[in-house]
């Protein structure tokens, strides 16, 4: 019952499932899977998502790389997944927090992204001031897109968004309180966004 | 900022996307909603996700039925979302709380699905222990499929998995600790559970 017990270690993970809206979905996510260089993460895929876990900074490289490399088939494609830290689980990926600092993924591509996510900071009294601080966060980023039940809108390039994920995520969490949670859900070269002045 | 007010309503939200890996997909959606009787929740749609807010049964009576009648097309479909209760944001889906009981979607088809959800009891420094709980609940229920990073695998007929997940979301909550949260991701004719013994 490794995800049961909480512990200290900084290791983050995220656990996701990419959704390519085409009949060539296994193409689409084997090729984004195989352009990305996913070496310094741990990770593991059964029939439903994905995980990947290391350090934070690599961990949120791999997560976007990986849907960029999916947009830039220009199918529509969905990403859905929650970041954890405090939750460690068993030490199986604890290996990856020696990997050096620098990131292996870096392509700047700009792609237009809508999401939204929510932030669900554990046993903290003060959660609900935490979501009130990241939301503002994002607005001064200039990537708050709307409000809504149980999320947050936040759109823009993808690069700007994943920024912003990183750090709110980064800054939700503290010494006394270290489990946090926090999901998304994106949406690329949607029809939706056809014509849209967001683009 | 109706999101970051918690309150006490007992209305249920479940804020979802449907994800249909077909070109066809535009169709696979409105033929899932079309057929879906959805007259008894509250519901809203934008470019990332819906959301249906009302009595718990409804919300997990439509939530299922939706991912029932995209399945029966035979198409590989991902249904991801979040259950949320206890912190309602404004007021506007209460008047569904005064809906009769009567659940409005009745079909019993058969459907093996594989899925992964997580608990999250919101400011409860007891909430370790009551994801345990609902974990042996699902062990109990014959629908724990394996224990994983961050989630628990959960799979087993459409209807086994849903009630499950309807019992855990009701049985994890209580009046001291309102706020819960529950994340699953749901994957349905898969190309990965072909010819295995788990259909
Ligand atoms: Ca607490």
């Amino acid at each position: 019952m490794n995800e049961l017990q909480c512990g200290t270690s900084p290791i983050v993970g995220f656990r996701f499932s990419l959704h390519p809206m085409t009949d060539r979905f296994v193409e689409v996510i084997k090729g984004a899977m195989k352009e990305t260089d996913t070496s310094a993460v741990w990770m593991h895929t059964d029939d439903v998502s994905t995980v990947i876990r290391g350090k934070q900074a690599h961990v949120f490289n791999v997560a976007k790389a990986i849907t960029l490399h999916a947009a830039k088939t220009g199918v529509h494609v969905a990403l859905n997944g929650t970041f954890s830290v405090g939750c460690p689980g068993d030490s199986a990926g604890d290996v990856y927090l020696d990997m050096p600092d620098e990131l292996l993924n870096q392509d700047e591509t700009k792609q237009y992204v809508s999401s939204q996510f929510a932030l669900y900071p554990m046993n903290n009294p003060d959660y609900m001031s935490v979501i009130y601080r990241e939301v503002d966060r994002a607005k001064e980023r200039g990537v708050f897109n709307e409000s809504m039940h149980y999320a947050s809108g936040i759109h823009g390039d993808i690069h700007d968004v994943f920024d912003f994920y990183e750090e709110a995520f980064e800054n939700a969490r503290s010494d006394a309180h270290r489990h946090l949670v926090m999901t998304v859900s994106m949406s690329i070269n949607s029809p939706s966004h056809e014509g849209s002045v967001k683009r």
